[in-house]
Protein backbone atom coordinates (compact mmCIF):
# COMPACT_ATOMS: atom_id res chain seq x y z
CA UNK A 1 0.00 0.00 0.00
CA UNK A 2 1.21 3.63 -0.94
CA UNK A 3 1.45 5.81 1.99
CA UNK A 4 2.16 9.85 2.00
CA UNK A 5 6.02 10.52 2.84
CA UNK A 6 7.18 13.42 3.98
CA UNK A 7 10.33 12.96 2.46
CA UNK A 8 8.88 12.87 -0.73
CA UNK A 9 8.81 16.55 0.10
CA UNK A 10 12.09 17.14 1.28
CA UNK A 11 13.53 20.38 -0.62
CA UNK A 12 16.09 20.81 -2.77
CA UNK A 13 19.45 19.40 -1.59
CA UNK A 14 22.03 22.20 -1.13
CA UNK A 15 24.29 20.10 -4.00
CA UNK A 16 21.71 21.20 -6.99
CA UNK A 17 20.21 24.66 -4.90
CA UNK A 18 21.75 27.37 -7.30
CA UNK A 19 24.81 28.88 -6.23
CA UNK A 20 25.19 31.95 -8.15
CA UNK A 21 24.06 35.30 -7.21
CA UNK A 22 21.93 37.17 -10.34
CA UNK A 23 24.43 39.83 -9.88
CA UNK A 24 27.05 38.57 -10.04
CA UNK A 25 29.54 40.89 -11.95
CA UNK A 26 31.44 37.93 -14.03
CA UNK A 27 28.03 37.65 -15.98
CA UNK A 28 28.59 40.98 -17.50
CA UNK A 29 32.00 39.74 -18.69
CA UNK A 30 32.77 39.25 -22.88
CA UNK A 31 33.47 35.74 -22.09
CA UNK A 32 30.27 34.68 -20.03
CA UNK A 33 28.10 36.45 -22.15
CA UNK A 34 29.46 34.74 -24.96
CA UNK A 35 28.80 31.57 -23.03
CA UNK A 36 25.24 32.81 -22.31
CA UNK A 37 25.15 33.18 -25.86
CA UNK A 38 25.86 29.45 -27.14
CA UNK A 39 23.81 28.11 -24.47
CA UNK A 40 20.50 30.45 -25.14
CA UNK A 41 21.11 29.14 -28.80
CA UNK A 42 20.70 25.53 -27.94
CA UNK A 43 17.55 25.92 -25.96
CA UNK A 44 15.64 24.76 -29.57
CA UNK A 45 12.15 24.70 -27.66
CA UNK A 46 12.68 27.53 -25.37
CA UNK A 47 13.07 26.02 -21.95
CA UNK A 48 15.38 27.72 -20.53
CA UNK A 49 13.69 31.40 -21.91
CA UNK A 50 12.63 32.30 -18.27
CA UNK A 51 15.71 31.25 -16.96
CA UNK A 52 18.13 34.28 -15.23
CA UNK A 53 22.00 34.59 -16.53
CA UNK A 54 22.95 33.16 -13.31
CA UNK A 55 20.54 30.06 -13.27
CA UNK A 56 22.04 29.75 -16.90
CA UNK A 57 25.66 29.54 -15.98
CA UNK A 58 24.92 28.00 -12.46
CA UNK A 59 25.57 24.31 -13.66
CA UNK A 60 28.96 25.62 -14.66
CA UNK A 61 30.22 26.06 -10.71
CA UNK A 62 31.47 22.75 -9.11
CA UNK A 63 31.21 24.03 -5.65
CA UNK A 64 32.48 21.18 -3.07
CA UNK A 65 29.55 19.99 -2.34
CA UNK A 66 28.24 19.39 -5.94
CA UNK A 67 31.49 17.68 -6.59
CA UNK A 68 30.89 15.10 -3.51
CA UNK A 69 27.69 14.95 -4.75
CA UNK A 70 29.10 13.29 -8.09
CA UNK A 71 29.13 9.51 -8.58
CA UNK A 72 33.12 8.54 -8.67
CA UNK A 73 32.52 5.31 -10.86
CA UNK A 74 29.87 7.00 -13.72
CA UNK A 75 30.47 8.12 -16.94
CA UNK A 76 29.58 11.38 -17.95
CA UNK A 77 25.90 12.22 -18.81
CA UNK A 78 24.82 14.01 -21.81
CA UNK A 79 24.23 17.22 -19.37
CA UNK A 80 28.06 17.58 -18.45
CA UNK A 81 29.05 16.56 -21.95
CA UNK A 82 27.48 19.55 -23.14
CA UNK A 83 28.49 21.89 -21.00
CA UNK A 84 32.07 21.21 -22.17
CA UNK A 85 30.99 21.44 -25.63
CA UNK A 86 29.67 24.67 -24.99
CA UNK A 87 32.27 26.02 -22.76
CA UNK A 88 35.43 25.31 -25.93
CA UNK A 89 32.60 26.39 -28.42
CA UNK A 90 32.96 30.25 -26.55
CA UNK A 91 36.51 29.49 -26.00
CA UNK A 92 36.68 29.26 -30.24
CA UNK A 93 34.15 32.20 -30.79
CA UNK A 94 35.91 34.79 -28.83
CA UNK A 95 39.15 33.92 -30.58
CA UNK A 96 37.39 34.29 -33.96
CA UNK A 97 36.26 37.61 -32.46
CA UNK A 98 39.59 38.51 -31.70
CA UNK A 99 41.63 37.27 -34.78
CA UNK A 100 39.46 37.50 -37.71
CA UNK A 101 39.92 33.77 -38.11
CA UNK A 102 37.58 31.13 -38.16
CA UNK A 103 38.19 28.88 -35.58
CA UNK A 104 36.62 25.15 -34.86
CA UNK A 105 35.89 23.57 -32.03
CA UNK A 106 37.07 19.55 -31.44
CA UNK A 107 36.07 17.34 -28.93
CA UNK A 108 37.05 14.39 -28.66
CA UNK A 109 36.18 12.27 -25.67
CA UNK A 110 36.23 8.70 -24.59
CA UNK A 111 32.94 7.52 -22.87
CA UNK A 112 34.89 7.02 -20.18
CA UNK A 113 34.81 11.04 -19.80
CA UNK A 114 38.62 10.90 -21.05
CA UNK A 115 39.73 12.94 -24.33
CA UNK A 116 40.95 16.21 -25.92
CA UNK A 117 39.91 19.60 -26.62
CA UNK A 118 41.45 21.02 -29.76
CA UNK A 119 40.61 24.40 -31.02
CA UNK A 120 41.64 24.43 -35.10
CA UNK A 121 42.24 27.94 -37.17
CA UNK A 122 42.83 27.48 -40.54
CA UNK A 123 46.03 24.70 -40.65
CA UNK A 124 46.82 26.01 -37.10
CA UNK A 125 46.00 24.05 -33.86
CA UNK A 126 45.48 27.48 -31.72
CA UNK A 127 43.84 25.23 -28.58
CA UNK A 128 44.90 21.36 -27.32
CA UNK A 129 44.16 20.57 -23.78
CA UNK A 130 43.73 16.95 -22.27
CA UNK A 131 40.47 16.03 -21.10
CA UNK A 132 40.34 14.16 -18.04
CA UNK A 133 37.79 13.29 -15.80
CA UNK A 134 35.20 15.26 -17.52
CA UNK A 135 32.18 13.93 -15.42
CA UNK A 136 33.84 16.59 -13.06
CA UNK A 137 33.64 18.84 -15.24
CA UNK A 138 33.29 22.56 -13.93
CA UNK A 139 34.74 25.89 -12.35
CA UNK A 140 35.31 26.68 -8.49
CA UNK A 141 33.67 30.22 -9.40
CA UNK A 142 32.54 32.28 -12.22
CA UNK A 143 36.16 34.58 -11.70
CA UNK A 144 37.86 30.95 -12.52
CA UNK A 145 35.69 30.32 -15.77
CA UNK A 146 35.78 33.57 -16.81
CA UNK A 147 40.13 33.27 -16.04
CA UNK A 148 40.52 29.77 -17.40
CA UNK A 149 38.63 30.95 -20.91
CA UNK A 150 40.31 34.02 -21.58
CA UNK A 151 43.88 32.26 -21.12
CA UNK A 152 42.85 29.61 -23.74
CA UNK A 153 41.61 32.38 -25.80
CA UNK A 154 44.47 34.79 -25.17
CA UNK A 155 46.73 31.55 -25.84
CA UNK A 156 45.16 31.00 -29.24
CA UNK A 157 45.36 35.21 -30.06
CA UNK A 158 49.10 34.91 -29.79
CA UNK A 159 49.72 31.37 -31.76
CA UNK A 160 47.51 33.45 -34.83
CA UNK A 161 49.65 36.75 -34.24
CA UNK A 162 52.84 34.06 -34.27
CA UNK A 163 51.99 32.20 -36.97
CA UNK A 164 49.52 34.10 -39.25
CA UNK A 165 49.68 32.58 -42.71
CA UNK A 166 48.81 29.25 -41.01
CA UNK A 167 45.81 30.68 -39.79
CA UNK A 168 45.07 31.71 -42.93
CA UNK A 169 45.98 28.69 -44.64
CA UNK B 1 7.50 -27.97 -36.52
CA UNK B 2 11.08 -26.97 -37.41
CA UNK B 3 12.05 -28.46 -40.78
CA UNK B 4 15.72 -28.32 -42.35
CA UNK B 5 15.64 -26.45 -45.30
CA UNK B 6 18.45 -26.43 -47.73
CA UNK B 7 18.51 -22.57 -47.97
CA UNK B 8 20.29 -22.42 -44.17
CA UNK B 9 23.57 -23.65 -46.00
CA UNK B 10 23.54 -21.46 -48.84
CA UNK B 11 27.26 -20.68 -49.76
CA UNK B 12 28.86 -17.33 -48.81
CA UNK B 13 27.18 -14.65 -50.80
CA UNK B 14 29.29 -13.09 -53.64
CA UNK B 15 29.06 -9.74 -51.19
CA UNK B 16 31.17 -11.28 -48.89
CA UNK B 17 33.47 -13.61 -50.57
CA UNK B 18 37.57 -12.38 -50.89
CA UNK B 19 37.84 -10.22 -53.53
CA UNK B 20 41.96 -9.71 -52.99
CA UNK B 21 44.15 -12.28 -54.82
CA UNK B 22 46.72 -13.31 -52.02
CA UNK B 23 49.68 -12.15 -54.67
CA UNK B 24 47.98 -8.81 -55.11
CA UNK B 25 51.57 -6.73 -55.17
CA UNK B 26 49.59 -3.76 -53.71
CA UNK B 27 49.80 -5.81 -50.55
CA UNK B 28 53.94 -5.04 -50.59
CA UNK B 29 53.65 -1.30 -50.66
CA UNK B 30 54.64 0.77 -48.08
CA UNK B 31 51.23 1.95 -47.44
CA UNK B 32 49.69 -1.55 -47.13
CA UNK B 33 52.29 -2.71 -45.14
CA UNK B 34 51.37 -0.13 -42.87
CA UNK B 35 47.53 -0.50 -42.66
CA UNK B 36 48.32 -4.35 -42.02
CA UNK B 37 50.67 -3.41 -39.08
CA UNK B 38 48.32 -1.50 -37.35
CA UNK B 39 45.23 -3.98 -38.07
CA UNK B 40 47.44 -6.24 -36.40
CA UNK B 41 48.35 -4.37 -33.65
CA UNK B 42 44.94 -3.88 -32.53
CA UNK B 43 44.41 -7.87 -32.91
CA UNK B 44 44.59 -8.31 -28.87
CA UNK B 45 43.46 -12.01 -29.02
CA UNK B 46 45.09 -13.37 -32.24
CA UNK B 47 41.99 -13.69 -34.03
CA UNK B 48 43.57 -12.93 -37.62
CA UNK B 49 46.28 -14.39 -36.87
CA UNK B 50 46.47 -17.01 -39.39
CA UNK B 51 44.67 -14.86 -41.97
CA UNK B 52 46.67 -13.98 -44.71
CA UNK B 53 47.27 -10.56 -45.47
CA UNK B 54 44.85 -10.56 -48.63
CA UNK B 55 42.26 -11.81 -46.20
CA UNK B 56 43.27 -8.61 -43.60
CA UNK B 57 43.16 -5.99 -45.93
CA UNK B 58 39.91 -7.54 -48.22
CA UNK B 59 37.27 -5.99 -45.77
CA UNK B 60 38.98 -2.49 -47.05
CA UNK B 61 37.54 -3.14 -50.70
CA UNK B 62 34.40 -1.89 -51.52
CA UNK B 63 32.98 -4.06 -54.89
CA UNK B 64 30.06 -2.87 -56.22
CA UNK B 65 28.10 -5.75 -55.15
CA UNK B 66 29.72 -4.83 -51.71
CA UNK B 67 28.20 -1.54 -52.05
CA UNK B 68 24.72 -2.96 -52.71
CA UNK B 69 24.99 -5.21 -49.55
CA UNK B 70 24.87 -2.33 -47.20
CA UNK B 71 21.41 -0.64 -45.77
CA UNK B 72 20.71 2.60 -47.12
CA UNK B 73 19.80 3.97 -43.60
CA UNK B 74 21.67 2.03 -41.03
CA UNK B 75 24.46 3.83 -38.69
CA UNK B 76 27.94 2.26 -39.51
CA UNK B 77 28.87 -0.40 -37.44
CA UNK B 78 31.88 -0.60 -35.00
CA UNK B 79 34.09 -2.36 -37.76
CA UNK B 80 33.47 -0.12 -40.73
CA UNK B 81 34.13 2.56 -37.81
CA UNK B 82 37.38 0.69 -36.95
CA UNK B 83 38.45 0.57 -40.50
CA UNK B 84 38.05 4.73 -40.84
CA UNK B 85 40.43 4.89 -37.79
CA UNK B 86 43.08 2.34 -38.96
CA UNK B 87 43.17 4.31 -42.54
CA UNK B 88 44.20 7.28 -40.80
CA UNK B 89 46.18 5.48 -38.03
CA UNK B 90 48.56 4.31 -41.11
CA UNK B 91 47.97 7.72 -42.63
CA UNK B 92 49.66 9.43 -39.82
CA UNK B 93 52.36 6.43 -38.77
CA UNK B 94 53.27 7.29 -43.09
CA UNK B 95 53.55 11.28 -42.25
CA UNK B 96 55.70 10.50 -39.12
CA UNK B 97 58.27 7.87 -40.91
CA UNK B 98 59.13 10.52 -43.69
CA UNK B 99 58.80 13.45 -41.60
CA UNK B 100 60.11 12.81 -38.17
CA UNK B 101 57.62 14.40 -36.60
CA UNK B 102 54.99 13.13 -34.32
CA UNK B 103 51.66 13.49 -36.16
CA UNK B 104 48.28 12.54 -34.31
CA UNK B 105 45.08 11.05 -36.09
CA UNK B 106 41.68 12.65 -34.85
CA UNK B 107 38.56 11.13 -35.63
CA UNK B 108 34.93 13.12 -35.07
CA UNK B 109 32.01 11.17 -36.18
CA UNK B 110 28.23 11.87 -35.17
CA UNK B 111 26.68 8.67 -34.96
CA UNK B 112 25.08 8.98 -38.37
CA UNK B 113 28.29 8.14 -39.95
CA UNK B 114 29.16 12.16 -40.75
CA UNK B 115 32.34 13.99 -39.41
CA UNK B 116 35.91 14.88 -40.14
CA UNK B 117 39.41 13.33 -39.93
CA UNK B 118 42.22 15.39 -39.27
CA UNK B 119 45.80 14.47 -38.52
CA UNK B 120 47.88 17.41 -36.16
CA UNK B 121 51.64 17.49 -36.28
CA UNK B 122 52.57 19.47 -33.44
CA UNK B 123 50.73 22.83 -34.15
CA UNK B 124 49.91 22.06 -37.85
CA UNK B 125 46.83 20.52 -38.75
CA UNK B 126 48.38 18.60 -42.20
CA UNK B 127 45.04 16.34 -42.96
CA UNK B 128 41.96 18.26 -42.84
CA UNK B 129 38.88 15.90 -44.52
CA UNK B 130 35.31 15.67 -43.85
CA UNK B 131 33.76 12.12 -43.64
CA UNK B 132 30.24 11.40 -45.00
CA UNK B 133 28.70 8.33 -45.49
CA UNK B 134 30.98 6.37 -42.90
CA UNK B 135 29.08 3.19 -43.70
CA UNK B 136 29.94 2.87 -47.21
CA UNK B 137 33.58 4.21 -46.51
CA UNK B 138 35.79 2.24 -48.53
CA UNK B 139 37.99 1.47 -51.81
CA UNK B 140 37.32 -0.20 -55.45
CA UNK B 141 40.41 -1.54 -55.64
CA UNK B 142 44.21 -1.61 -53.36
CA UNK B 143 45.38 0.68 -55.86
CA UNK B 144 42.54 3.62 -55.34
CA UNK B 145 43.56 2.50 -51.58
CA UNK B 146 47.28 3.08 -51.60
CA UNK B 147 46.70 5.97 -53.63
CA UNK B 148 44.14 7.41 -51.57
CA UNK B 149 46.31 7.21 -48.71
CA UNK B 150 49.46 8.60 -50.54
CA UNK B 151 47.56 11.59 -51.48
CA UNK B 152 47.16 12.47 -48.02
CA UNK B 153 50.65 11.53 -46.78
CA UNK B 154 52.20 13.59 -49.65
CA UNK B 155 50.14 16.53 -49.18
CA UNK B 156 50.99 16.66 -45.01
CA UNK B 157 54.81 16.36 -45.55
CA UNK B 158 54.50 19.11 -48.62
CA UNK B 159 52.53 21.15 -45.45
CA UNK B 160 55.48 20.28 -42.82
CA UNK B 161 57.86 21.13 -45.10
CA UNK B 162 56.53 24.72 -45.50
CA UNK B 163 55.63 25.00 -42.03
CA UNK B 164 58.39 23.07 -40.26
CA UNK B 165 58.69 25.69 -37.03
CA UNK B 166 54.87 24.82 -36.27
CA UNK B 167 55.03 21.45 -36.95
CA UNK B 168 57.77 21.12 -34.83
CA UNK B 169 56.19 23.87 -31.86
Amino acid sequence: MWTWNPQDDRPETTATAQVLADDDPALETPFIRELLRQVRAMDTFGAWEHYSDAAVIDPFILTPERKRAIPVVADPDGETVNRVRTFYNAVATRIEARTGVMAVPVINLSHEGFGRAFVLAGKLVVVDKPLRDVHRFGFASTDKLVRRGERLVDGAVALVERFPEVARA
